[in-house]
């Protein structure tokens, strides 16, 4: 990658590299191709022991082990382990940057790259094309091939890393013994779509985006994508949970002496915005939240959704959350009674929670216990 | 008003002045004290018909007429006329720039006053006091008392009008015979805090903001401003107005060949937020979201609400929307516990809509019937 393009640390990820490229949905085709990558656990002999495990937006490949920017614990720590939901002593686990990410994957801030695969010296920045998560999932079908996995024990993810649990069962139903879509929908609403828009519309507003080459001076338009990440935010958080944490309570003896900060929510979100802008790059996040705005599983197959699982044998659990707004359990529902048309096997549990879209990140007991007894299951039936 | 402030065209308002000016909660005075106001029907000789109508956030005083700068309909159009719920036939209605707006009352975009209220060639802007839902009570009582009306034969208003009204009944309980708070609360939340937070941020982030002086050189943070609308009109529809007005409806006909613009839903937002900045001034919008955020009726009480309606013998109708989520009615279920404790006459409808919180704005036949009657019950009370 060009020098100039250092807005945060560079970091050596683990990665495959697929020289003979990606076909994409939109026409184009990109080589090669880098799946960064991280595994916990170990193959067993038979290779029937793999979980792929799917990230969310702004998720990465640093599943249960410190995120190498920020030095936080991993995005699903509380849930992977011996002994865990997610159990490093039985399981495989997989965890892949998503296509169009920026830790390590193919992406808008990795090289450019010519017809012929040659690199230009630059970044793909705004070049960079638009990406489905049907094309993240056959990026990800790559990998696990390359892994020597012919069929993975189950594929799991919640919030996008749901829509590409769908996307796998629906298009690699033979690669997928059983499929966890955790605080998801089949497709993205117009409200979700107009949130990402505020977002998208905030970081074009920045100056520091200069049309999207802000790497050439080694710039990022932090303001905009920290008020991108502002608002996301608010979003994955119940009105319970942001009133549980903050209520009115003031930063300061009287709230009516400044005008800034006055409320504690207020510089939480601030905090949010700004380690946000260290870790995230602008055109990545452009990228991804077209590729969910775009994603509607029963369009890719006529307009019904029951037809992208017709003829399933995967097993199924669907969870949503009581007070996810963001992907409420009605969306969980129309999952079920789509799969429920195509005979499909599947299970299904609404979570009683007051934390919000974000409850599937979180230490929710009845959630793990749940997915836990899933895996544990299927992994049975296959005498794992 | 100074030359160079000229973001949107100099309109001639109608205008009450008060020399003496207002002394703010903040513990400020200013002086003198303009309030720009519209009236609509004929005060009757007794004095008795007048109703106060309280505009929202980005509201006016153009209630029933062609918005100036636009020339839109005013915005409660639909509610007011011969024979309407506001009815002008029989009742007297006002309706005034809050304190802190754009539309000629006393704000930041007024000429700024020393402390003996003399002119200082240039406006308010950021050194315009915190001002609270209090203080826009107190200006308006000084222009209802101006107007020779004791006591209202009622006060109306929805979201931030709702929360003018409940303040009228605590603060002025022998003004205000009736009391309409619609789609409103008794204190913001943490969740419209935030939603704030977010467009205050984004304000601030566009470099035309310039500190808040971006009226010294003539131009307005429009990008910021217009990011702040997008994502507070998102909070003012429903997940299902959205979706029935453009669900997931494309622009073009791939929605993978270009970026920007391609669900209908976000040039909508766009028109939204680019519309608002030929209307509404930035320093404005940052003084009057504060002032919402800081409303907390319980607080002023000494932290009970039925405090607040002790002794009061107004009469209340209090409704909401049973799609609003940004003022959902649990709140307005608050307001009703905290009358009825305080043993208040108080009646209580949520309309059914799947508008969300702009219903209270719209064609809602069961909501207008329910405030006609409400209104012609108290004016048959009183014998208009």
């Amino acid at each position: 990658m060009s020098a100039h393009v250092a807005p945060f640390p560079q970091v050596d990820h683990q990665r495959a590299l697929f020289p003979e490229g990606l076909a994409l949905d939109c026409g184009m085709a990109i080589a090669p191709l880098a799946v960064a990558y991280r595994t916990y656990g170990r193959l067993n002999a038979a290779r029937s022991n793999a979980i792929l495990v799917c990230h969310a937006l702004t998720g990465d490949q640093y599943l249960a082990e410190p995120q190498p920017l920020t030095g936080k614990p991993g995005w699903w720590q509380t849930i992977v382990g011996p002994g865990r939901p997610l159990d490093t002593d039985r399981y495989f686990l997989i965890c892949a940057n998503v296509l169009g990410g920026c830790m390590g994957s193919t992406g808008p801030r990795e090289e450019m790259t010519d017809a012929e695969g040659r690199p230009l010296g630059r970044p793909w920045g705004t070049d960079f094309p638009n990406v489905t998560i049907r094309d993240m999932v056959r990026a990800q079908k790559k990998l696990v091939e390359d892994l020597g996995i012919e069929r993975l024990l189950a594929v799991v993810g919640g919030s996008m890393g749901g829509m590409q649990v769908l996307e796998w069962a629906a298009t690699f139903p033979e690669a997928v013994y059983a499929a966890a879509p955790i605080a998801t929908a089949a497709y993205h609403s117009a409200q979700n779509i107009a949130f990402h828009e505020v977002g998208r519309t905030s970081i074009h507003a920045d100056p520091d985006w200069r049309g999207g080459r802000y790497w050439e001076d080694g710039r990022v338009p932090a303001k905009g994508l920290s008020v991108a990440r502002m608002v996301a935010h608010i979003t994955y958080l119940s009105e319970q949970a942001l009133t549980r944490k903050f209520g009115r309570r003031l930063r300061g003896a009287s709230a009516l002496t400044f005008l800034e900060d006055v409320f504690e929510v207020e510089s939480y979100l601030r905090h949010q915005g700004s380690t946000f802008v260290r870790r995230f790059d602008a055109n990545s996040y452009l990228t991804i939240t077209r590729a969910m705005d775009y994603f509607d599983l029963a369009a890719e197959h006529g307009g019904d959704l029951s037809a992208a699982f017709r003829g399933t044998r995967t097993r199924f659990f669907v969870a949503s959350f009581s007070s996810d707004w963001l992907f409420p359990t009605t969306e969980s529902r129309a999952i079920v009674r789509a799969l429920n048309a195509a005979a499909a096997n599947v299970s299904f549990v609404e979570i009683a929670s007051d934390k919000g879209h974000d409850a599937f990140l979180l230490e929710e007991p009845d959630f793990h216990r749940a997915l836990g007894g899933f895996l544990a299951g299927c992994a049975d039936r296959l005498g794992i």
